[in-house]
This record gives structure tokens, C-alpha cells and sequence, in this order.
């Protein structure tokens, strides 16, 4: 379709990119990276210093619950941990977005490491999820029993530790919805 | 940057796009689908179907262990479920794609809908691998023994199930790749 009075296209990294267009979206990008770091920083601590002792024991066993008993919950530390790196070292790239908002190839690579750290953080959070749902209702079928009654403190870190980890997941579907719709306009602005 | 004996951009859409660059690509993109509805539809009757009776049984309690039991093992046959409908769904839109190599929205719309697909089938995936991984090995600071000495059958029906899960998730991010390696084709065809 050739509509009247179009630039010819060899111009369009000299017009002026219309302001605002692809600038807040990417400034909006760099806030929701570090909300990202927060939430999965948070999450990381409050996982992996939860611990509980009971106040009772017996001559050879003293109760005590701390997350490295459940490999789950080592896994929900170790990848809340790399996707909070991933999240930090993505920012220098959000902020030459926000200058330079012609970029293409960069944003593509982002878009698909955001993928895969999207299903990385997925699979840990979801994991230690099952865990504390099981925590706090047992299992009749196979004879696992609630531990939240005595645990009340280990299973109310490790619940609170799961918000971030969400959080941050919610974060990663945004990201990647806002640098396709980058992407997409950019296309738009040069055809 | 101009080159000499650039094409304009108006002539875009005339010029013969050169074969087998995007069609390669999206065929690869039909049997990729393809290979996700098995997987998919396998995982999901694997683990509907898996149920053990124990050939033991006291006056009151009949010793068996069905899916239904457990809520990751439910979440995960309704999360195959749906990705195996969507996974149909695609396939009439990756046929187009066949045809229409020059497809750039729905290229985009399937992209983000993946990506949501990715995460929902990871979340349902991750949170079976970590219930079956506590079968197989128990816990000992909650006291939950590992059912799988008895349930053994179960076991590997729920073991098993779970790679044609983890196959899709593979699928998926081949898919994610493939899409976002024809819209930068598609863009350097048309700059």
C-alpha cells in the first residue's frame, strides 16, 4: 500500500523517532526490571534464611525445619538468585533502550532471555509451591502429614517467600508483552 | 545507512520474497506443534489414567493411590489439557503461516500467547516433578516416607508422564525461537 506523502524509507533513522513513543516504554521497562530485582531478591533471602527450632526435644532428636531439607526449596533459592543476576545485568541494556530507541537486535535477545528465565523462575516457584501447599494440608492418600501445625513459623516464611517469587513472574509476562509491542511499533515506524 | 540499488520500500510487498527463507521455518514451526499435541495429550491420559490398588487390603482402609489425590497431580493434567487444546488451535494459524511468509501481527500475537502457554505448562510440570521427586525420596525432618516401595507402579505411571510434559516445554521454546528468528527475517527482508 503506498499512502501520499511518505518518507522514503532510507530516511527513517534520520526523522526524528516520535517522542515518547518507544522512550516510555522502555523507561517503563526499567522500572518493572527493578521491581523484578526486589521481589526476587527478597524472595531468595526470606527463603533461605527460614529456619525453624522447636523449644521441645528429646535426648537424640532436636526438631528443627530449614529450607535446604526440601531440594525444592534449595531450587527455589538457587534460581530466585540467577534470575535476580539476569534481572541486574539486564538494566544497562533497558537504560541504552531508553536513548537509543531504534534498537532492534538487542531487543529480540532480550525477549528471548526473558523466555527462558521467565520458565526457569516458573518451574522453582511452582515447585516450592506444591511443597507448601502440601506443607499446610498433608496428604490423607499417602500418610504425609500437615507439619504446619508444629512448624507454623518455617511455613509462614517460606508461603510470604512465594510472593515475590509471583511477583517477579508477573513482572517477566509484562516485559516481554512491552517488548513486543516495542518491537512491533518500531516496525510500524519504519515501513 | 543507504545502499546503492536499494529497493524502495513501497515495492516491499510486490518483490517475490526469496523462497524457503520463512518457509522453512514455519514448516519446522507445524511439525514442532505437532510433536507438542502428542506430548501434551500423552502426558495428560498417562497421568489421568494412573491409579494403583495395593493387593492388600485391611476391613477399613483399601490401600490405593490415584492422581486425583494429589492437587499437582490434577493441575498437571488440566495444564496438559490445555495446552494440548491450544496446540491444536495454532496449527490452523501456522498452516497460514506456511502459505503467507509475510505474516508480521499474528506472528507477534502467537509469540506472546506462547510465551503464556510456556509458563502455564512449566508451572503445572515443575509443581508433578517436585510431588513425584518427594515419592520417590520422602522427607525426613516432616516425616513423609516414599510411597514409591509400595506404589510402584504409580510411581512410574507419574515419572513417566512427566516427559512428555517437559518434551513440550522443550517445543515451546524452540517455537518462541523460531518465530522471533522470522520476524527479524522478515524485517531485515523489508529494510
Amino acid at each position: 500500500m503506498m499512502k501520499p506523502g511518505r518518507l522514503e524509507e532510507g530516511d527513517a533513522s534520520k526523522i526524528p523517532v516520535p517522542a515518547g513513543s518507544n522512550k516510555g516504554i522502555s523507561v517503563m521497562d526499567l522500572i518493572l526490571r527493578l521491581v523484578g530485582v526486589t521481589g526476587t531478591l527478597g524472595a531468595a533471602i526470606a527463603m533461605g534464611t527460614n529456619e525453624q527450632t522447636l523449644p521441645f526435644f528429646t535426648r537424640f532428636v532436636r526438631f528443627d525445619a530449614q529450607y535446604d531439607d526440601f531440594r525444592s526449596f534449595r531450587l527455589f533459592v538457587v534460581v530466585n538468585a540467577i534470575v535476580c543476576a539476569y534481572f541486574v545485568l539486564t538494566i544497562p541494556l533497558s537504560i541504552v533502550h531508553i536513548m537509543r530507541s531504534v534498537a532492534r537486535g538487542t531487543r529480540i535477545l532480550l525477549i528471548i532471555l526473558d523466555t527462558v528465565m521467565l520458565a526457569l523462575l516458573t518451574a522453582g516457584a511452582s515447585a516450592a509451591a506444591s511443597i507448601v501447599y502440601l506443607a499446610h494440608n498433608g496428604n490423607s492418600s499417602t500418610n504425609w502429614l500437615p507439619v504446619c501445625q508444629q512448624y507454623g513459623d518455617f511455613c509462614q516464611g517460606a508461603s510470604g517467600s512465594l510472593i515475590g517469587s509471583f511477583g517477579a513472574i508477573v513482572v517477566f509476562i509484562l516485559v516481554i508483552l512491552l517488548g513486543a509491542v516495542a518491537l512491533s511499533r518500531q516496525s510500524k515506524l519504519r515501513l
